[in-house]
């Protein structure tokens, strides 16, 4: 501090006061502290706070990066992630790790970071197994097949489905078929997201006492097309779909149109854990049922913070995606015995 | 070290073997080691690193969070950064911060980072002068109107327009229309990308003996709907749309599509600067020319750390986006006075 002080031209006790942030400074003053300290290579607060307190007030955010489709709900989150790290005095470093758990770990023992935010778990996740024997705080977004006595936010989606399903069989749609993602590897089969929707659709249709009936597609346009081709061949009484695949539901859409079917007159479409931005990109504007996104990012870095701070901790949380009402679902085609439109234009 | 090597039963030896990784170690011996470790919240590597070499390894994107939204192009980019960052041993934090410098200087100030990168870069951008007093290492993914001396990355506007026009002159088109974002904010107005597009569309246009017609619309569906009204209502000898907003091309094609124009047998569409995710969101699939946003975050990452190891640095680059011909571009509708198909059906 005395070579800074020296070179700034000014008391030690000033360098100290901006330094430490205790005490206003005139703005000349702190800007020729400040170019002084740049010159010298002085690195003010982080080195020195780690050292004091073991701590660097760093969290990651681990997810799989080239192994799954980001979807608009995981941008979201991870935005909003930065932005609630921020405003805590925390920051966010990205780790694009694989999820075998090996560069976690490897990452984990540079000592860089505080906690860690989970992406993209698995039903039995590794991750997690390294995460628990480094005893390194974290939380999931997301959850394992047990997560008792572990940390997340998720996405409900017993509630959510329900509620996607209420929304349909109130316009009387009675033949309901569940669209899910084609996962793109093996390991993406446990997807906790995919199998708990699917499990949900499964249980509440047999509540209601409708056929449950689930397909996978692609993660893109050309996979919704095929299927809704697919779809009109193989069950052309299906009035309604309900889709959690954001990037193939566009496809869906102009693959029935292609097909002669109509959104919604002949049949609807409700795409469930999504975004607005991504329900208005089609046309009709989709009915959506919008993923909280940035609020399991905030809660996510809050859970992890509050671990660090030994504060009470928010406890775990699932929250559903809220029903949007867009253009695409409509009352079911009336009589029983009418199957699909099909009108080849 | 005595305290890990006591709790773990080894010899100081053989942790610092663990520690400095300079020595193969049995793994039950190192998992051993490193539970003592983490027992004892011994981090390793980062913080004495950062105080030997005055270097933490950790680079930050600084990208202004809420004002403008992010394209497919950004998302690549941010990945490809994080993992270009990996390879080469730094983390990459994530700044959200406004683009007045304000904040960008405060979280400096931290000390954390050794080099930044900043994305959405506009035309006289407070942050540059930031960081430049503030002698710190930085690349643009973007550049100022004079990047002169600057480290940069950006997309070259000129060669992507040019190739655009003569991809859409060779199919015979005259009248062609280019779209662009209307800005969120005033201060969105001088974002470099709009600003240097528009210039070399009217450039170009002007050399071609073309009328470079250019107008804005919002960054979604919605607004590119509109426009597809207006378009129709005003400029109905169009034939060809040079459209750089993606998110609102969707909305162009179906907002022409409910005026009864097809797309590409009435007018064709080529969008500049996406992805071919996004281009084959919509149906017909869009022409596009393709942003090399992850080549972008990649060279972007490299060329701060270039000038942080002391190496050559690789020279600032302007990288053209490529053309993806899709199903959205085809040959003018023939005859010079035919205007616009408007069968509004």
């Amino acid at each position: 501090m005395r070579d800074v002080a020296e070179r700034a031209g000014v008391s030690i006790a000033t360098v100290s006061f901006v330094v430490n942030n205790t005490k206003r400074v005139a703005p000349a003053t702190r800007e020729r502290i400040e170019a002084a300290m740049a010159e010298l290579g002085f690195r003010r607060n982080v080195v020195a706070r780690a050292l004091a307190s073991r701590r660097t007030h760093i969290l990651a955010v681990a997810y799989p990066a080239l192994q799954h489709r980001l979807g608009s709900t995981a941008m979201g989150f991870i935005t909003s992630a930065a932005s609630a790290a921020s405003e805590h005095d925390y920051h966010l470093v990205l780790w694009p790790v694989d999820n075998d758990g090996g560069e976690l770990s490897e990452l984990m023992r540079e000592g860089l970071v505080d906690g860690i935010v989970l992406m993209e778990v698995l039903l039995h996740d590794p991750r997690v197994d390294t995460l628990l024997s480094a005893r390194m705080p974290f939380a999931m977004i997301g959850r394992t097949a047990d997560p008792t006595g572990l940390a997340f936010v998720d996405i409900d989606f017993e509630v959510t489905v329900e509620k996607g399903l209420d929304h349909l069989q109130g316009l009387g749609h009675r033949e309901i078929v569940f669209v899910s993602e084609r996962p793109p590897s093996e390991a993406f089969r446990a997807y906790g997201a995919k199998v708990r929707a699917e499990a949900a659709f499964r249980r509440s249709c047999a509540e209601r006492g409708l056929e449950p009936v689930i397909v996978e597609c692609a993660q893109n346009a050309a996979g919704g097309r095929e299927l809704a081709h697919e779809l009109i061949e193989a069950r052309p009484r299906t009035t309604a779909i309900m889709i959690m695949n954001e990037h193939a539901a566009f496809g869906v859409v102009s693959g029935l149109a292609r097909r002669g079917v109509r959104v919604p007159t002949d049949l609807s479409l409700l795409s469930i854990s999504t975004s607005s931005d991504m329900g208005a990109t089609s046309d009709p504007v989709l009915s959506i049922m919008r993923s909280p996104g940035k609020e399991l990012g905030r809660l996510g870095v809050e859970l992890v913070i509050a671990q660090l701070e030994g504060n009470e901790p928010p406890g775990s949380r699932l929250l559903p995606c809220e029903l949007e009402p867009g253009e695409s679902t409509a009352p079911a085609p009336p009589s029983p015995p009418s199957p699909m439109i099909m009108n080849t234009s």
